[in-house]
């Protein structure tokens, strides 16, 4: 059994990684940090947790780290890597879901986020986890930089075509659509229901975050330069996020192989599911899950296809994959505590 | 380990059985029927179950009886009490969720659901299931009935109070509302998206079949009689239900007496939590999971009280209380495969 | 033609009354006001207003007075009778939105609303508008108090069976739910999306400032005291809002007695429908319109009854009834500027 | 004033129709039909309507066409030009809301409808009604044919700059999303609330009958070949559609002379608005008006742009349009009876 904190457990991806630890066979909740909300019963902070025995929410500085192994840091981007420096020694292993270590080049990170990055030798360390890509390398990893939601979605669309050059690195088109928890716990009027609801969006069009962290991905991953055009959207739901790629198939590869090798890239997955031909993925189906699904199109135009992949952003695009990575950093399966399918309807 | 079917597995409840089973540690899940869809891939059928390991859908008359333990009946009334007459011998348990053994009197039954009883002699032996207050006769049950979601969640927020004496059996009335799961899986214009979402509505109203199961359970239960008014409301969410009960104290009964009373009936409840002062119960902190949380709170005329309880209609108000119903029957743990909290947000 | 400021036009009220404003053939809006909105292009505040060629968004001292008949003010309580009491001599009519003027006893008031009343003078001669019931006092009235939400939902339902001493007024018991535009345009958790879609809770039990509004009108348009018991809830819509009614008939009188009372009472009413037998009210049909439906049904204990009503919490319940109340005072058509029928679906 | 029919009156366009015919100061709804409902109160049909004053809902045969100045045509395709052939010589004006007479080229409406065209000739006669760019043309049309609701939400952000010559006709990608009422009222399971609410998902991925309109109308009105790459997608919202359009501009044309462009375009519409520099329309903003906004921005890669549209698909996506058409057509305003602002929230 290990021994788990989570840090920031007081935003939407800390409560979905409580509620995940608990159902996990080998994962302990010991210690919980809010930074505002310490003291606090976490079922008055999220109250779907009423009734259950949980550690006490605390400060930073009140956990006991000679009985922790692993550390999720929910935090937000800037915090998240003060935190992380200062525990780095004291824990086993670090499983950061914020934004912080997953741009390796720290000018980026600094041109990205608007902040300078001030761990910069920890960035050598890290590993980017996206589970299905680099499994070989999280194996006794310390520190792991989970990816953000929408490069989770476009890359498991995008990495099979690329790497075995079916689809071409150039004209990639991104249109993503997210559920509103993407968004955070905030009190926003941007995000206020009667805002929110009942209609749809584009947002940070050109301009959002997760575009370079793709491309950097894409290049570790399928070791081709990109620049995707990603448009995000924020759609009336909670959970759940599409990535609708738009692509051009390379010279002569047919759909039919196109098809074929996504298949065999994810035959022995355990999250990422091909669909069968014509099925066409929808969110709700991965409600509350750490699956993906993938359907595979021909559009009108020739050489032309669309690549379609669905997530939960709270699972597999946050606190579920972060369970997936520290699975595979104990070299334990990686489903351990991810088993459920979706909650449908 | 024991080995389930689930018949009716096409239907909401079937698909909520379905995906509790298979996060069951005791329980296998052995066969599936569907009478319209059998042969067809279960992912087909509820696309959540893509890249699952599933038992194939078939009839009823395909089911080799002799690797099933217990059978889940998820079929519509009337269907049910034919097909549970059919296999009665032939399984250890069956679990019931369907409205027919949920009546103990037959000429009740008929009155309520326009058609006889064709199995008397079974309704004899059937255990109404509403867990908290059956746990003692559910031990070794064979045929268990589950209760209506509306009577189990009207009956979690009305019993103690009614045992204890504490409000009055006159003057009740439940004013519930539910999400549109609880219509089950249709293709019916009035529960298109279109006609269903962004308003709300009563039905059923002084109509509804679930209203003689409560008055009969508060007899069973609590050994009063009673003539609830209830009315149902659709609200346009998915799964969740509320039980709005209003009800007047008996003489020199404090609030404080109350809330007390409801305290101590369901301090060692796994499923049942009582909120603390103030906090009013939300269907979203249920979701998805086999909690009920109460509130209780005073109204503004003298001896006047609101109990509010909330569960997800198709978890504690179905399925899930139909796997803690076969957890008791089997003398485990009621909790085993139910452990998961609500999936917020 | 007369020309009209919207006081406060930076709130969901304000908005709604800006864009009935702009359809009534006999109003012109002439000025609009807000407090720290001043100086923006209102179609930066509400974006459905691109486009479209209004005056420009001012502090109130901005206001040229000699050129506004009538104010609509959209404020919040307290804010509303101190600019009121303000520009009371400078137009010829206000039609305040807000709770200032609606409960005629200050010190109801100030216990309700926890602040005194500073303009008691005024409360003498306000009319209480809810249109139906004041119709003949509206000509020419000065100042009027339009309803609340809750209170305009629950008299139209309740009031002609108390007039015509149909039903009791004992033990009435109004279980009303709202869509979140009701909360006002406010960045605040409780009502962000993720917090508010797909699930439902009651709020306020017990101690709504509508409830002793609610007793107030009732006994000044039915002549009898009563103490309701009122329950509110939040449901995940934008706009409408349910009174369901439990209500107990005097003796001897018949449901369909009951039914004959109410269609008497609205047969002339351009705004207020009672259904046919069996039809039951829905939110969606009154989207966006100054309607009003209402159902009327027998409930299972004898004598018991449930009258259910529906409105648009921004129109009939706020806004539109304003612009009804303004038609009257001058005594226009009521349906002037109204005429549209609910946005469905 | 010129008297109306509505043909096809149950459906979702058909009541919308009826609703802004209402309110129509120069139109009287003489008749209205509906082939399943004959006979029924139309506030039986769509509650919204009740308490209105309507003429009956009759059979076709049962229209007295000496009474009827126009008619629209709110028909599934196929019965909708049989019966248009039918009253053609009956009628001065017809507003076609079908695709039966969108496609100019009958062997195109072969093979995207799967039936022959069975009125070549009607077909050389019609005009395709997109308001902003066919105006010129329908002063005095006899028959009109009403875009679809894709192509009218895709068209008015592409024809600026296809026009123009700012984009270029090649490498258009269209990823659209609509709400649920787009796809009318019918008792289907895939657009029941259960299956649809809290999620989204792509459709007819490559294959939409829309596709070809659109190729059609830009070689109509830009006189450039395309075939555009269009993926529609579902979201869980009523009313609204978007149309994400990823272009690549012409050499040398610079973001600036984009946005000039299209300012100028629509300089004089009434009911198209191009959003200021940095804001992004929002389908809420528009519902229930015959309003579109435009959106306009760079893309991350070179010469890339993204323009957004939005509407109601009800209203400048369907009825909203045919009632636009018919002022043309009549030399009136076009905006008489369409006044009305979006209804947010």
């Amino acid at each position: 059994m290990k021994h788990a904190v989570v840090l920031g457990a007081s935003g939407y991806t800390g409560a979905e990684a409580v509620r995940l630890i608990l159902a996990h066979p080998k994962l302990t909740l010991a210690a919980m940090t809010a930074h505002s909300r310490a003291g606090e019963d976490y079922a008055d902070v999220f109250r779907n947790f009423a009734g259950q025995s949980l550690p006490p929410l605390t400060k930073l500085d009140e956990v006991d780290w000679d009985k922790i192994d692993v550390a999720f840091a929910c935090l937000p981007h800037g915090a998240s890597q003060d935190t992380i420096a200062e525990i780095y020694d004291r824990v086993e292993t670090i499983i950061d879901l914020s934004a912080d270590f997953r741009l390796a080049d720290p000018e980026l990170y600094a041109k990205t986020y608007g902040r300078p990055h001030d761990f910069k030798e920890l960035l050598n360390d890290r590993i980017y986890g996206l589970s299905e890509y680099a499994a070989d390398n999280l194996r006794g990893a310390k520190l792991v930089a989970c990816p953000g939601c929408y490069p989770t979605c476009s890359l498991e669309a995008l990495l099979p075509g690329l790497e075995k050059k079916l689809i071409s690195p150039d004209g990639i088109i991104i249109d993503a659509k997210s559920g509103v928890t993407g968004a955070g716990r905030k009190a926003t009027l941007a995000f206020a229901y009667s805002e929110t609801t009942d209609g749809a969006q584009a947002y940070a069009i050109g301009t959002h975050r997760h575009a370079p962290e793709i491309d950097q991905a894409i290049h570790e991953f399928a070791g081709v330069k990109t620049t995707v055009r990603f448009t995000p959207h924020l759609l009336p739901m909670n959970r759940g996020m599409i990535a609708t790629c738009h692509v051009n198939l390379n010279p002569d590869v047919t759909l039919g192989q196109l098809r074929a090798g996504y298949e065999d890239r994810y035959k022995r997955s355990a999250f990422v599911h091909v669909l069968p031909e014509g099925q066409i993925p929808q969110t709700r189906h991965v409600r509350g899950s750490n699956h993906c699904q993938i359907g595979i199109f021909a559009d009108r135009a020739p050489n032309s296809a669309v690549i379609v992949s669905v997530i939960d952003n709270l699972t597999k695009g946050s606190s579920g994959q972060a369970i997936q990575n520290y699975n595979l950093t104990q070299g334990w399966d990686e489903t351990l505590g991810l088993s459920g399918v979706g909650v449908f309807p």
